[in-house]
């Protein structure tokens, strides 16, 4: 009996079935943070949660603050229901916007207007619109490694396309030997993250000024505009003595993306937005764009009772002092014991140089010890690893001995 | 002086900015709704809002319950706000998808689980999530006309394309012979909208079972799947003696998507669903893919607060009686008049036929009235125009005369 005819049959049908095939195929492609963090809850279900130095998850450690509870609490206790949960303009609930808009003013001196300001679903629905609004298919948007990995489908969906700029090791602000080689008259955006996930380093005041020279020329040179996206879900996060300026005021053409949910750690909220330089090009229309992007993409807004309630709270961050104490225990530890580490300037993560070349065998190791560390490979630097320190410092400084063992008795490094 | 070159320069500057032109070109196209709906505000302001009767805008006019604030409260006050604002997986939280399915099975004696639900940004986040899962670009779309117009950018922007079957004026259910002629191999998905916007009828069970049957043998003939969205947001306004069964029980390949927003009144909370049929291709893995579509549009979740406040209430809507008031009120009332009229199975929406062919016309003629009413030709229905009733049952009945009066003054129809 002949079953080719049948196999050629199942095979055509195969083909011909209509599940989108790329995004099945995205499937396979495990991120590694979370099958890392599942590994620690599942180790924790096992030896005890307080045995796992995991420090897989960017996740907030603190709570929002009390006034964020009980503005929610009061919106929905005495607000009219219909206007607490009535339907949000596309582009966000005007008051808020204005209340969004007179924050940045008051606190970086500028003057946006509600019209700059749309409001989003956190900082990755920040990022999706921006990208969209100032690139088409084909452009290429540069970053710079390390990268938060979610940049590839927040970018590559749009049509557009992610290249990464090498990293600067020596102290993790930009390559731009690197990065003045790759800028080509096809680059639409350059998209960047400061401080930074997963270095913890905030660029200096002399990084955006030289960043946005060499923008200010390039877009002479090629006759259009070069856009400037700048993810600030850390803004607020930012250690002593670090140079951090406002990116927004050293270029005109920026688009800075915001999200709630580090500093008022509101991070299943997703609430954020996007502030238009009010000097970028068509500034008075970028919301409006990104509202008829929205149109598409089926995001139209995010939650109105929670864009009413961050209002109210809009100067306010949690006490997001346990990131810098825990940063500096780490940082501390790291160095006494022999790795190679730059000091953050924010966030809640480190980047240490792991003690052989491949950090994902680096890691592996480390696993024996219940020590959860995530490998850079995927942050655009291999050889490197992350740890997010949102954690209570107790937990940090019973990881500190642990660390010293598994270099010591691993790689024989430490005293 | 010769100033072309500088033109020249100027004019190729011009095409090289970088903004998105295709999303700046949308901006155009004003939606009649909103402009409509705006002019109603204004006039408002002008004659007192009780003296406009606007019936342009498809917004709850009643609260959300007393349950579901009360559930929000409690969640706020007496949940650790780590769990209540914290991430939710991007499929949503295990528990409300869950409560999802159970009460889905509950009511409609489905065989859901939690992997078959992924919630959404509401009903335009689960078409949009639903279209990108089961289509390619360049795949056709079909629906049936008079459609929500919104349906253009949610398909569209996906790279497929909509195309709309002609409406059934006579009673509003599928135009069969229309919808067999545009259905070719093209076809990845079919969505529909019962009961519907704006028609305000319900796909009887012996539409909805042919549809299944078309789409079984098509299917078959094609050699490829084709899906059935379902587009539910109205599915629990459905008025007494209206036939109106769950769409997915009849065909495997479909997926339902659902949105609290008329049912609990909770429009700018946007949240939903999509419900897989368990039967559907790879329906295992359809809300893991939305996952990954999500990743790339940046959606990631509805608000975590929102999930877990819905899901205490899950069963229940809110006091919905008076929208078949209305209905009841209005259909009587033009058919009294004159109008040629289908009634209404569900929804806050009747569709009357204009007294004039061009509906633009007779609804610019009913403003000088003070009657704000919606001409259908965006919604793929010329001559035909939509009142939405959620309003007062008091203002629907001071209406009434003034139609009366509009009708007889200006073309001479009614006693």
């Amino acid at each position: 009996m002949d079953n080719s005819g049948n196999d050629l049959e199942k095979t055509r049908k195969e083909e011909l079935k209509m599940i989108n095939e790329r995004y099945k195929a995205m499937l396979q492609g495990k991120n590694i943070i979370r099958v890392l963090s599942e590994y620690a809850n599942e180790r924790g279900r096992e030896i005890g949660y307080e045995n796992v130095f995991d420090f897989s998850l960017g996740n907030p450690s603190v709570p929002c603050t009390d006034d964020y509870t009980n503005a929610a609490i009061k919106l929905l206790s005495e607000g009219d229901p219909m206007a607490v949960h009535g339907y949000s303009p596309s582009l966000g609930i005007e008051s808020v916007r204005k209340t969004v808009a007179d924050s940045l003013n008051r606190r970086f001196d500028m003057d946006y207007e509600a019209k700059h300001i749309f409001m989003t679903s956190g900082a990755a629905g920040a990022i999706a619109h921006a990208a969209r609004c100032v690139t088409k298919p084909g452009d290429e948007v540069l970053t710079f490694a390390p990268f938060f990995p979610e940049y590839t489908p927040y970018i590559n969906d749009t049509g557009a396309v992610l290249k990464v700029v090498p990293a600067n090791t020596r102290d993790f602000q930009i390559n731009f030997e690197a990065f003045e080689e790759m800028l080509n008259e096809n680059v639409a955006a350059v998209l960047i993250n400061t401080p930074n996930n997963p270095s913890g380093i905030a660029y200096s005041t002399a990084t955006i000024e030289k960043l946005a020279d060499i923008l200010y020329a390039k877009q002479g040179e090629f006759g259009h505009d070069i856009f400037l996206i700048s993810d600030e879900p850390y803004r607020e996060i930012v250690f002593k003595g670090a140079d951090h300026p406002y990116v927004t005021k050293f270029y005109d053409n920026s688009l800075s993306c915001y999200s709630f949910s580090k500093s008022l750690s509101l991070p299943g909220e997703r609430i954020g937005y996007v502030a238009a330089n009010p000097r970028c090009r068509d500034a008075g229309i970028i919301s409006a764009i990104c509202g008829q992007i929205s149109r598409g993409i089926g995001h139209n807004c995010p939650s109105s009772s929670v864009q009413l309630a961050v209002a109210e709270v809009i100067d306010q961050t949690s006490d997001l002092s346990v990131y810098e104490t825990n940063m500096n225990l780490l940082y501390d530890a790291l160095t006494r014991i022999g790795f190679e580490v730059v000091k953050p300037g924010g966030t809640f993560y480190i980047f240490p140089k792991a003690l052989e070349e491949d950090a994902k065998a680096f890691c592996m190791k480390a696993k024996e010890y219940d020590l959860i560390l995530v490998p850079a490979d995927n942050f655009g630097c291999p050889g490197y690893f992350r740890m997010a320190y949102c954690i209570d410092t107790e937990k940090v400084k019973r990881a500190i001995p642990v660390l010293e063992r598994f270099a010591k008795e691993v790689y024989g490094v430490g005293e």
